[in-house]
Protein backbone atom coordinates (compact mmCIF):
# COMPACT_ATOMS: atom_id res chain seq x y z
CA UNK A 1 0.00 0.00 0.00
CA UNK A 2 1.32 3.21 -0.91
CA UNK A 3 0.55 6.35 0.43
CA UNK A 4 1.53 10.27 -1.00
CA UNK A 5 1.69 12.58 2.43
CA UNK A 6 1.04 16.05 1.31
CA UNK A 7 1.77 19.26 3.03
CA UNK A 8 0.48 22.06 1.11
CA UNK A 9 1.41 26.21 1.77
CA UNK A 10 0.13 29.11 0.11
CA UNK A 11 3.68 28.46 -2.51
CA UNK A 12 4.91 25.46 -1.31
CA UNK A 13 4.20 21.44 -1.94
CA UNK A 14 6.20 19.03 0.43
CA UNK A 15 5.46 15.49 0.05
CA UNK A 16 6.43 12.24 1.38
CA UNK A 17 6.17 8.45 -0.05
CA UNK A 18 5.52 5.53 2.40
CA UNK A 19 4.97 2.26 1.18
CA UNK A 20 3.37 0.81 4.37
CA UNK A 21 2.67 -3.00 2.80
CA UNK A 22 5.67 -4.65 5.37
CA UNK A 23 7.04 -2.07 8.21
CA UNK A 24 6.32 1.39 6.44
CA UNK A 25 8.91 2.48 4.45
CA UNK A 26 9.93 5.99 2.97
CA UNK A 27 10.34 5.65 -0.85
CA UNK A 28 11.03 9.45 -1.71
CA UNK A 29 10.12 13.04 -0.11
CA UNK A 30 10.65 16.38 -1.49
CA UNK A 31 8.62 19.21 -3.13
CA UNK A 32 8.39 22.36 -5.05
CA UNK A 33 8.64 25.75 -3.75
CA UNK A 34 7.91 29.59 -4.73
CA UNK A 35 4.82 28.00 -6.88
CA UNK A 36 3.50 30.91 -8.74
CA UNK A 37 6.49 33.00 -8.49
CA UNK A 38 10.09 33.38 -9.75
CA UNK A 39 12.94 31.41 -8.58
CA UNK A 40 11.38 28.25 -7.93
CA UNK A 41 12.90 24.72 -7.37
CA UNK A 42 11.41 20.68 -7.42
CA UNK A 43 13.23 18.46 -4.65
CA UNK A 44 13.69 15.14 -4.63
CA UNK A 45 14.80 12.76 -2.23
CA UNK A 46 15.06 9.08 -3.47
CA UNK A 47 17.08 6.25 -1.46
CA UNK A 48 19.12 8.51 0.37
CA UNK A 49 20.26 10.93 -2.70
CA UNK A 50 18.73 14.53 -3.28
CA UNK A 51 18.40 16.53 -6.16
CA UNK A 52 17.25 19.75 -6.21
CA UNK A 53 16.64 21.90 -9.67
CA UNK A 54 15.79 24.86 -10.49
CA UNK A 55 12.01 24.80 -11.66
CA UNK A 56 9.35 27.47 -11.94
CA UNK A 57 5.58 26.66 -11.36
CA UNK A 58 2.84 28.77 -12.42
CA UNK A 59 0.24 26.65 -9.71
CA UNK A 60 0.26 24.22 -7.51
CA UNK A 61 -1.10 21.84 -10.03
CA UNK A 62 1.81 22.27 -12.29
CA UNK A 63 3.73 21.37 -9.47
CA UNK A 64 1.87 18.29 -8.12
CA UNK A 65 1.72 16.98 -11.68
CA UNK A 66 5.70 17.48 -12.01
CA UNK A 67 6.39 15.30 -8.45
CA UNK A 68 4.40 12.83 -10.26
CA UNK A 69 5.67 12.22 -13.48
CA UNK A 70 9.80 12.60 -11.35
CA UNK A 71 8.40 9.71 -9.34
CA UNK A 72 7.22 7.59 -12.17
CA UNK A 73 10.53 8.39 -14.76
CA UNK A 74 12.55 7.67 -11.16
CA UNK A 75 10.94 4.37 -11.05
CA UNK A 76 9.61 4.54 -7.62
CA UNK A 77 6.31 4.43 -8.91
CA UNK A 78 4.84 2.18 -11.78
CA UNK A 79 2.44 4.75 -12.80
CA UNK A 80 0.51 7.56 -10.70
CA UNK A 81 -2.47 4.52 -10.15
CA UNK A 82 -0.19 2.55 -7.96
CA UNK A 83 -0.92 4.90 -4.62
CA UNK A 84 -3.73 3.64 -2.83
CA UNK A 85 -4.19 7.14 -0.65
CA UNK A 86 -2.92 10.77 -0.36
CA UNK A 87 -2.84 12.29 3.06
CA UNK A 88 -3.33 15.73 3.55
CA UNK A 89 -2.06 17.87 6.55
CA UNK A 90 -4.58 20.02 6.04
CA UNK A 91 -5.86 23.35 8.35
CA UNK A 92 -9.11 24.90 9.18
CA UNK A 93 -11.96 22.05 8.60
CA UNK A 94 -14.46 23.84 10.88
CA UNK A 95 -15.22 21.30 13.24
CA UNK A 96 -14.75 18.32 10.67
CA UNK A 97 -14.06 15.31 12.32
CA UNK A 98 -10.32 15.30 12.80
CA UNK A 99 -9.28 12.96 10.31
CA UNK A 100 -11.95 12.39 7.45
CA UNK A 101 -12.19 11.39 3.48
CA UNK A 102 -12.21 14.14 1.14
CA UNK A 103 -15.83 14.42 -0.26
CA UNK A 104 -17.82 16.83 -2.17
CA UNK A 105 -19.47 17.90 1.63
CA UNK A 106 -15.70 18.35 3.01
CA UNK A 107 -14.56 20.54 0.27
CA UNK A 108 -17.62 22.73 1.01
CA UNK A 109 -17.02 22.77 4.54
CA UNK A 110 -13.23 23.82 4.02
CA UNK A 111 -14.75 26.23 1.05
CA UNK A 112 -17.07 28.17 4.08
CA UNK A 113 -14.28 28.40 5.86
CA UNK A 114 -11.58 29.74 3.01
CA UNK A 115 -13.29 33.33 4.71
CA UNK A 116 -10.83 32.33 7.90
CA UNK A 117 -8.19 31.02 6.29
CA UNK A 118 -7.04 32.65 2.93
CA UNK A 119 -3.71 31.56 3.29
CA UNK A 120 -4.54 28.23 4.28
CA UNK A 121 -7.65 26.79 2.46
CA UNK A 122 -7.72 27.53 -0.80
CA UNK A 123 -4.68 25.84 -2.18
CA UNK A 124 -6.11 22.78 -0.12
CA UNK A 125 -8.78 22.52 -1.96
CA UNK A 126 -7.26 23.32 -5.30
CA UNK A 127 -4.57 20.11 -4.41
CA UNK A 128 -7.98 17.98 -3.53
CA UNK A 129 -9.96 18.60 -6.68
CA UNK A 130 -6.80 18.12 -8.70
CA UNK A 131 -5.80 14.57 -7.08
CA UNK A 132 -9.53 13.10 -6.97
CA UNK A 133 -9.27 13.51 -10.75
CA UNK A 134 -6.09 12.44 -11.33
CA UNK A 135 -6.19 9.59 -9.17
CA UNK A 136 -9.72 8.88 -9.21
CA UNK A 137 -8.42 5.23 -7.51
CA UNK A 138 -7.20 6.82 -4.29
CA UNK A 139 -8.22 7.54 -1.04
CA UNK A 140 -7.67 11.04 -0.03
CA UNK A 141 -7.87 11.65 3.59
CA UNK A 142 -7.37 14.65 5.47
CA UNK A 143 -6.17 15.14 8.83
CA UNK A 144 -6.96 18.56 10.11
CA UNK A 145 -4.68 20.62 12.58
CA UNK A 146 -7.48 21.57 15.30
CA UNK A 147 -8.75 17.85 16.40
CA UNK A 148 -6.29 18.07 19.23
CA UNK A 149 -7.67 21.04 20.95
CA UNK A 150 -10.78 19.01 21.09
CA UNK A 151 -10.58 18.02 24.35
CA UNK A 152 -10.13 22.14 25.78
CA UNK A 153 -13.30 22.75 28.29
CA UNK A 154 -16.22 24.19 26.27
CA UNK A 155 -15.70 28.06 27.92
CA UNK A 156 -12.25 28.18 25.89
CA UNK A 157 -14.16 27.23 23.07
CA UNK A 158 -16.49 29.32 23.36
CA UNK A 159 -16.67 33.58 22.37
CA UNK A 160 -18.63 35.36 24.21
CA UNK A 161 -21.14 35.94 21.29
CA UNK A 162 -24.66 34.87 20.79
CA UNK A 163 -24.83 30.93 20.56
CA UNK A 164 -26.17 31.43 17.13
CA UNK A 165 -23.20 32.42 15.36
CA UNK A 166 -21.51 29.34 17.20
CA UNK A 167 -24.10 26.92 16.30
CA UNK A 168 -25.11 28.33 13.00
CA UNK A 169 -22.42 29.80 11.48
CA UNK A 170 -19.37 27.58 13.74
CA UNK A 171 -18.06 30.92 14.85
CA UNK A 172 -15.77 29.11 18.01
CA UNK A 173 -12.16 29.07 19.06
CA UNK A 174 -11.04 25.68 17.47
CA UNK A 175 -6.81 26.48 18.03
CA UNK A 176 -4.38 24.82 15.23
CA UNK A 177 -0.96 22.99 14.97
CA UNK A 178 -2.56 20.23 16.43
CA UNK A 179 0.17 18.02 14.81
CA UNK A 180 3.05 19.76 16.37
CA UNK A 181 1.45 19.94 19.77
CA UNK A 182 0.06 16.69 19.66
CA UNK A 183 3.99 15.43 19.10
CA UNK A 184 5.37 17.24 21.79
CA UNK A 185 2.39 16.04 24.27
CA UNK A 186 3.14 12.69 22.92
CA UNK A 187 6.91 12.61 23.12
CA UNK A 188 7.04 14.29 26.51
CA UNK A 189 4.64 11.23 28.26
CA UNK A 190 7.70 9.28 27.16
CA UNK A 191 11.00 11.26 28.15
CA UNK A 192 9.39 12.85 31.40
CA UNK A 193 6.20 10.72 32.38
CA UNK A 194 6.16 12.57 35.86
CA UNK A 195 5.69 16.36 34.09
CA UNK A 196 1.89 15.68 33.27
CA UNK A 197 1.38 19.46 32.71
CA UNK A 198 3.63 21.82 30.09
CA UNK A 199 3.58 24.65 27.44
CA UNK A 200 3.99 23.70 24.04
CA UNK A 201 5.76 26.57 21.78
CA UNK A 202 5.46 26.16 17.98
CA UNK A 203 7.03 28.74 16.75
CA UNK A 204 7.87 29.99 13.05
CA UNK A 205 5.84 31.54 10.17
CA UNK A 206 2.79 30.82 11.98
CA UNK A 207 2.92 30.68 15.97
CA UNK A 208 0.88 29.22 18.93
CA UNK A 209 1.28 28.07 22.56
CA UNK A 210 -0.89 25.01 23.96
CA UNK A 211 -1.25 23.89 27.37
CA UNK A 212 -1.24 20.66 27.67
CA UNK A 213 -2.04 18.37 30.66
CA UNK A 214 -1.98 14.59 31.01
CA UNK A 215 -1.20 14.50 27.36
CA UNK A 216 -4.36 16.50 26.27
CA UNK A 217 -4.82 19.88 25.11
CA UNK A 218 -6.23 21.70 27.95
CA UNK A 219 -5.50 25.69 26.41
CA UNK A 220 -4.48 26.75 23.37
CA UNK A 221 -3.54 30.76 21.92
CA UNK A 222 -5.18 30.63 18.40
CA UNK A 223 -9.23 30.82 18.44
CA UNK A 224 -11.57 30.89 15.35
CA UNK A 225 -8.94 31.63 12.45
CA UNK A 226 -5.20 30.93 11.88
CA UNK A 227 -4.97 35.00 12.07
CA UNK A 228 -5.45 34.77 15.77
CA UNK A 229 -3.41 34.00 18.80
CA UNK A 230 0.64 35.24 19.12
CA UNK A 231 1.77 37.70 16.35
CA UNK A 232 2.25 35.63 13.26
CA UNK A 233 5.15 35.84 10.59
CA UNK A 234 2.61 38.47 8.16
CA UNK A 235 -1.01 37.53 9.99
CA UNK A 236 -2.14 40.03 12.67
CA UNK A 237 -2.76 37.62 16.07
CA UNK A 238 -5.28 38.72 18.13
CA UNK A 239 -7.24 42.14 16.97
CA UNK A 240 -9.87 43.69 18.34
CA UNK A 241 -12.83 43.55 16.14
CA UNK A 242 -14.09 47.29 16.45
CA UNK A 243 -10.51 48.35 15.04
CA UNK A 244 -11.81 47.39 11.85
CA UNK A 245 -14.90 49.71 12.27
CA UNK A 246 -12.27 52.86 13.22
CA UNK A 247 -10.36 51.90 10.25
CA UNK A 248 -13.49 51.60 7.67
CA UNK A 249 -14.48 55.33 9.38
CA UNK A 250 -11.05 57.15 8.72
CA UNK A 251 -9.88 55.48 5.38
CA UNK A 252 -12.70 54.34 3.61
CA UNK A 253 -11.95 50.94 3.26
CA UNK A 254 -14.20 48.00 3.14
CA UNK A 255 -14.48 44.88 5.89
CA UNK A 256 -12.65 42.76 3.14
CA UNK A 257 -9.66 44.77 2.50
CA UNK A 258 -8.80 45.55 5.60
CA UNK A 259 -8.99 41.76 7.06
CA UNK A 260 -6.84 41.35 4.01
CA UNK A 261 -4.56 43.48 5.29
CA UNK A 262 -4.44 41.76 8.79
CA UNK A 263 -4.12 38.51 7.32
CA UNK A 264 -0.72 38.82 4.81
CA UNK A 265 0.66 42.13 5.50
CA UNK A 266 0.48 42.44 9.12
CA UNK A 267 2.34 40.34 12.09
CA UNK A 268 6.16 40.68 12.17
CA UNK A 269 6.23 41.68 8.81
CA UNK A 270 3.73 44.45 9.43
CA UNK A 271 5.17 45.61 12.48
CA UNK A 272 8.30 46.21 10.64
CA UNK A 273 7.91 47.11 7.98
CA UNK A 274 10.28 44.64 6.67
CA UNK A 275 9.86 41.37 6.24
CA UNK B 1 -14.90 76.40 44.61
CA UNK B 2 -17.75 74.11 43.87
CA UNK B 3 -17.43 70.90 41.67
CA UNK B 4 -20.33 68.73 40.35
CA UNK B 5 -18.25 65.41 39.30
CA UNK B 6 -20.42 63.58 37.01
CA UNK B 7 -20.27 59.70 36.06
CA UNK B 8 -22.44 59.02 33.00
CA UNK B 9 -23.91 55.65 31.83
CA UNK B 10 -25.49 54.61 28.83
CA UNK B 11 -28.68 55.16 30.76
CA UNK B 12 -27.44 57.18 33.90
CA UNK B 13 -26.25 60.03 35.69
CA UNK B 14 -24.52 60.48 38.91
CA UNK B 15 -23.16 63.06 40.57
CA UNK B 16 -21.33 64.48 44.04
CA UNK B 17 -21.43 68.03 44.47
CA UNK B 18 -18.05 68.90 46.65
CA UNK B 19 -17.04 72.34 48.04
CA UNK B 20 -13.42 72.53 47.57
CA UNK B 21 -13.09 75.92 49.47
CA UNK B 22 -11.80 74.94 52.06
CA UNK B 23 -11.54 70.63 53.24
CA UNK B 24 -13.35 69.17 50.60
CA UNK B 25 -17.17 68.54 51.18
CA UNK B 26 -19.68 66.84 50.32
CA UNK B 27 -22.95 69.10 49.50
CA UNK B 28 -24.85 66.83 47.79
CA UNK B 29 -25.24 63.44 45.91
CA UNK B 30 -27.06 60.97 43.72
CA UNK B 31 -28.49 61.14 40.17
CA UNK B 32 -31.01 59.82 38.32
CA UNK B 33 -31.30 55.99 36.52
CA UNK B 34 -33.37 54.31 33.62
CA UNK B 35 -33.01 57.58 31.47
CA UNK B 36 -35.02 56.93 28.02
CA UNK B 37 -36.89 54.37 29.72
CA UNK B 38 -39.80 53.82 32.21
CA UNK B 39 -39.79 53.32 35.72
CA UNK B 40 -36.98 55.99 36.40
CA UNK B 41 -36.06 57.49 39.69
CA UNK B 42 -34.04 60.71 41.03
CA UNK B 43 -32.36 60.27 44.19
CA UNK B 44 -30.57 63.21 45.88
CA UNK B 45 -28.50 62.88 49.23
CA UNK B 46 -28.25 66.15 51.08
CA UNK B 47 -26.80 66.55 54.59
CA UNK B 48 -27.33 62.79 54.85
CA UNK B 49 -30.69 62.89 54.39
CA UNK B 50 -31.52 60.85 51.17
CA UNK B 51 -35.01 61.19 48.90
CA UNK B 52 -36.12 59.15 45.95
CA UNK B 53 -38.50 60.03 43.59
CA UNK B 54 -39.98 58.18 40.96
CA UNK B 55 -39.24 60.51 37.74
CA UNK B 56 -38.71 59.85 33.78
CA UNK B 57 -36.33 60.99 31.55
CA UNK B 58 -36.51 61.36 28.16
CA UNK B 59 -32.69 62.13 27.95
CA UNK B 60 -29.44 63.02 29.36
CA UNK B 61 -30.47 66.41 29.24
CA UNK B 62 -33.89 66.76 31.05
CA UNK B 63 -31.93 64.42 34.26
CA UNK B 64 -29.25 67.07 34.34
CA UNK B 65 -31.58 69.83 34.06
CA UNK B 66 -33.84 68.34 36.70
CA UNK B 67 -30.96 67.45 39.49
CA UNK B 68 -29.46 71.24 38.84
CA UNK B 69 -33.04 72.67 39.54
CA UNK B 70 -33.25 70.20 42.84
CA UNK B 71 -30.18 71.12 43.87
CA UNK B 72 -31.15 75.11 43.50
CA UNK B 73 -34.58 74.59 44.84
CA UNK B 74 -32.75 72.61 48.19
CA UNK B 75 -30.75 75.80 48.57
CA UNK B 76 -27.48 73.72 47.80
CA UNK B 77 -26.67 76.25 45.30
CA UNK B 78 -27.76 79.60 44.64
CA UNK B 79 -28.17 78.92 40.90
CA UNK B 80 -26.44 77.13 38.33
CA UNK B 81 -23.67 80.25 37.71
CA UNK B 82 -22.15 79.26 41.21
CA UNK B 83 -20.30 75.70 39.72
CA UNK B 84 -16.88 76.75 39.33
CA UNK B 85 -16.30 72.86 37.63
CA UNK B 86 -17.53 70.18 36.11
CA UNK B 87 -15.66 67.12 36.41
CA UNK B 88 -16.17 63.98 33.85
CA UNK B 89 -15.04 60.09 34.58
CA UNK B 90 -14.85 59.92 30.90
CA UNK B 91 -13.97 56.58 29.08
CA UNK B 92 -12.75 56.89 25.69
CA UNK B 93 -10.07 59.37 24.67
CA UNK B 94 -8.11 57.57 22.33
CA UNK B 95 -4.69 58.36 24.33
CA UNK B 96 -6.01 62.20 25.15
CA UNK B 97 -4.04 63.53 27.79
CA UNK B 98 -5.71 61.72 30.88
CA UNK B 99 -6.85 65.08 32.50
CA UNK B 100 -7.82 67.58 30.29
CA UNK B 101 -10.32 70.44 29.18
CA UNK B 102 -13.36 69.62 27.56
CA UNK B 103 -13.01 71.58 24.53
CA UNK B 104 -14.00 71.74 20.46
CA UNK B 105 -10.72 69.28 19.91
CA UNK B 106 -11.15 67.09 22.64
CA UNK B 107 -15.44 66.31 21.64
CA UNK B 108 -14.21 65.87 18.41
CA UNK B 109 -11.69 62.82 19.42
CA UNK B 110 -14.46 61.99 21.55
CA UNK B 111 -16.83 61.83 18.50
CA UNK B 112 -14.31 60.14 16.08
CA UNK B 113 -13.50 57.45 19.06
CA UNK B 114 -17.22 56.78 19.30
CA UNK B 115 -17.28 54.06 16.79
CA UNK B 116 -15.34 51.74 19.27
CA UNK B 117 -17.21 52.92 22.57
CA UNK B 118 -21.02 53.17 21.09
CA UNK B 119 -21.98 52.87 24.65
CA UNK B 120 -19.71 55.21 26.46
CA UNK B 121 -19.18 58.39 24.32
CA UNK B 122 -22.26 59.07 22.95
CA UNK B 123 -24.09 59.92 26.30
CA UNK B 124 -20.70 62.04 27.69
CA UNK B 125 -20.42 63.82 24.23
CA UNK B 126 -24.13 64.47 24.64
CA UNK B 127 -23.92 65.55 28.42
CA UNK B 128 -20.55 67.55 27.75
CA UNK B 129 -22.18 69.68 25.36
CA UNK B 130 -25.01 70.51 27.49
CA UNK B 131 -22.90 71.81 30.59
CA UNK B 132 -20.95 73.92 28.08
CA UNK B 133 -24.38 75.74 27.13
CA UNK B 134 -25.97 75.86 30.65
CA UNK B 135 -22.97 76.74 32.06
CA UNK B 136 -20.23 78.69 30.10
CA UNK B 137 -18.49 80.60 32.91
CA UNK B 138 -17.52 77.09 34.67
CA UNK B 139 -14.16 74.91 33.53
CA UNK B 140 -15.32 71.34 32.13
CA UNK B 141 -12.60 68.53 32.94
CA UNK B 142 -12.57 65.29 31.71
CA UNK B 143 -10.46 62.44 33.31
CA UNK B 144 -10.12 59.10 31.00
CA UNK B 145 -10.16 55.83 32.03
CA UNK B 146 -7.16 54.61 29.69
CA UNK B 147 -4.31 56.82 31.61
CA UNK B 148 -3.18 55.17 34.36
CA UNK B 149 -2.51 52.13 31.42
CA UNK B 150 0.15 54.68 29.33
CA UNK B 151 2.83 52.94 31.86
CA UNK B 152 2.48 50.09 30.07
CA UNK B 153 5.31 48.27 27.91
CA UNK B 154 4.56 49.47 23.96
CA UNK B 155 4.90 46.06 23.10
CA UNK B 156 1.63 45.34 25.38
CA UNK B 157 0.41 48.85 24.08
CA UNK B 158 0.29 47.94 20.05
CA UNK B 159 -1.06 45.06 18.02
CA UNK B 160 0.75 43.44 15.35
CA UNK B 161 -0.79 45.44 12.59
CA UNK B 162 0.80 47.88 10.10
CA UNK B 163 2.26 51.01 12.36
CA UNK B 164 -0.04 52.83 10.18
CA UNK B 165 -3.34 51.66 11.64
CA UNK B 166 -1.85 53.03 15.18
CA UNK B 167 0.10 56.61 13.95
CA UNK B 168 -2.60 57.27 11.87
CA UNK B 169 -6.23 56.11 13.05
CA UNK B 170 -5.46 55.39 16.91
CA UNK B 171 -5.54 51.46 16.43
CA UNK B 172 -3.70 50.95 19.76
CA UNK B 173 -4.34 49.12 23.24
CA UNK B 174 -5.65 51.62 25.46
CA UNK B 175 -6.86 49.63 28.61
CA UNK B 176 -9.87 50.97 30.51
CA UNK B 177 -10.88 51.28 34.05
CA UNK B 178 -8.44 53.08 34.88
CA UNK B 179 -9.87 54.77 37.78
CA UNK B 180 -10.62 51.84 39.50
CA UNK B 181 -7.17 49.83 39.01
CA UNK B 182 -5.31 53.06 40.28
CA UNK B 183 -6.94 53.39 43.21
CA UNK B 184 -6.68 49.48 44.05
CA UNK B 185 -2.92 50.00 43.52
CA UNK B 186 -2.76 52.89 45.59
CA UNK B 187 -4.51 51.25 48.75
CA UNK B 188 -2.58 48.43 48.07
CA UNK B 189 0.76 50.49 48.60
CA UNK B 190 -0.77 51.80 51.62
CA UNK B 191 -1.84 48.62 53.12
CA UNK B 192 0.89 46.27 51.94
CA UNK B 193 4.10 47.83 50.99
CA UNK B 194 5.26 45.15 50.46
CA UNK B 195 3.66 43.28 48.02
CA UNK B 196 5.04 45.22 44.69
CA UNK B 197 2.92 43.01 42.31
CA UNK B 198 -1.09 42.36 42.20
CA UNK B 199 -3.33 41.63 39.83
CA UNK B 200 -6.31 43.89 40.20
CA UNK B 201 -9.63 42.72 39.34
CA UNK B 202 -12.59 45.20 38.57
CA UNK B 203 -15.25 43.09 37.70
CA UNK B 204 -18.67 44.06 37.14
CA UNK B 205 -21.15 44.87 34.19
CA UNK B 206 -18.02 45.87 32.59
CA UNK B 207 -14.94 44.15 33.40
CA UNK B 208 -10.98 44.19 33.16
CA UNK B 209 -7.68 42.71 34.82
CA UNK B 210 -4.71 44.84 35.96
CA UNK B 211 -0.95 43.62 36.67
CA UNK B 212 0.25 46.24 39.42
CA UNK B 213 4.28 46.48 39.78
CA UNK B 214 5.49 48.94 42.20
CA UNK B 215 2.25 50.97 41.88
CA UNK B 216 2.03 51.14 37.93
CA UNK B 217 -0.14 49.40 35.38
CA UNK B 218 2.00 46.84 33.11
CA UNK B 219 -0.64 45.16 31.32
CA UNK B 220 -4.60 44.92 31.83
CA UNK B 221 -6.82 42.95 29.50
CA UNK B 222 -9.12 45.47 27.71
CA UNK B 223 -7.31 46.86 24.42
CA UNK B 224 -8.56 49.38 21.93
CA UNK B 225 -12.11 49.08 22.80
CA UNK B 226 -14.67 48.55 25.94
CA UNK B 227 -15.40 45.47 24.39
CA UNK B 228 -12.07 43.89 24.25
CA UNK B 229 -10.79 41.85 26.96
CA UNK B 230 -13.14 39.18 29.37
CA UNK B 231 -16.46 38.92 28.30
CA UNK B 232 -18.56 42.06 29.91
CA UNK B 233 -22.25 41.98 30.62
CA UNK B 234 -23.61 42.35 27.24
CA UNK B 235 -20.31 43.14 25.22
CA UNK B 236 -18.34 40.40 23.65
CA UNK B 237 -14.39 40.90 25.26
CA UNK B 238 -11.95 39.04 23.26
CA UNK B 239 -13.15 37.86 19.42
CA UNK B 240 -11.73 36.96 16.54
CA UNK B 241 -11.92 39.74 13.76
CA UNK B 242 -12.02 37.09 11.29
CA UNK B 243 -15.18 35.91 12.83
CA UNK B 244 -17.10 38.72 11.16
CA UNK B 245 -16.05 37.65 7.64
CA UNK B 246 -17.84 34.44 8.30
CA UNK B 247 -20.82 35.66 9.80
CA UNK B 248 -21.17 38.40 6.57
CA UNK B 249 -20.96 35.56 4.41
CA UNK B 250 -23.47 33.49 5.87
CA UNK B 251 -25.80 35.69 6.86
CA UNK B 252 -25.75 39.11 4.53
CA UNK B 253 -25.40 41.10 7.34
CA UNK B 254 -22.87 44.20 7.25
CA UNK B 255 -20.03 44.69 9.48
CA UNK B 256 -21.78 48.01 11.70
CA UNK B 257 -24.81 45.45 12.64
CA UNK B 258 -22.47 42.67 13.11
CA UNK B 259 -20.43 44.47 15.84
CA UNK B 260 -23.85 46.62 17.12
CA UNK B 261 -24.76 42.90 18.35
CA UNK B 262 -21.20 42.38 19.79
CA UNK B 263 -21.29 45.64 21.73
CA UNK B 264 -24.77 45.49 23.28
CA UNK B 265 -25.96 41.40 22.23
CA UNK B 266 -22.89 39.66 23.27
CA UNK B 267 -21.19 38.75 26.58
CA UNK B 268 -22.89 36.73 29.54
CA UNK B 269 -26.16 37.98 28.09
CA UNK B 270 -25.57 36.67 24.83
CA UNK B 271 -23.99 34.13 26.41
CA UNK B 272 -26.67 32.99 28.20
CA UNK B 273 -29.43 34.30 26.43
CA UNK B 274 -31.35 35.91 29.58
CA UNK B 275 -29.76 38.88 30.60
Amino acid sequence: MKILVSNIGSTSFKFRLLDMSSAALELASGGADRIGGAGGSLKLVIGGRTTRVAREFADHGQAIECVMSQLVAEGVLAGAAELDAVAFKAVVGGGAEPVCMVDDALLERMEYFAAIAPAHNPPYIAAMRMFRQALPQAALVAAFDDGFHATNPQRRRLYACPPAWAEQCGVKRYGYHGASHRYVASRLGELMPRAPRAISCHLGGSSSLCAIRDGESVATSMGLSPQSGLPQATRVGDFDAFGLKLMAEQTGRGMDDLLAELGGGAGLAGLSGTS
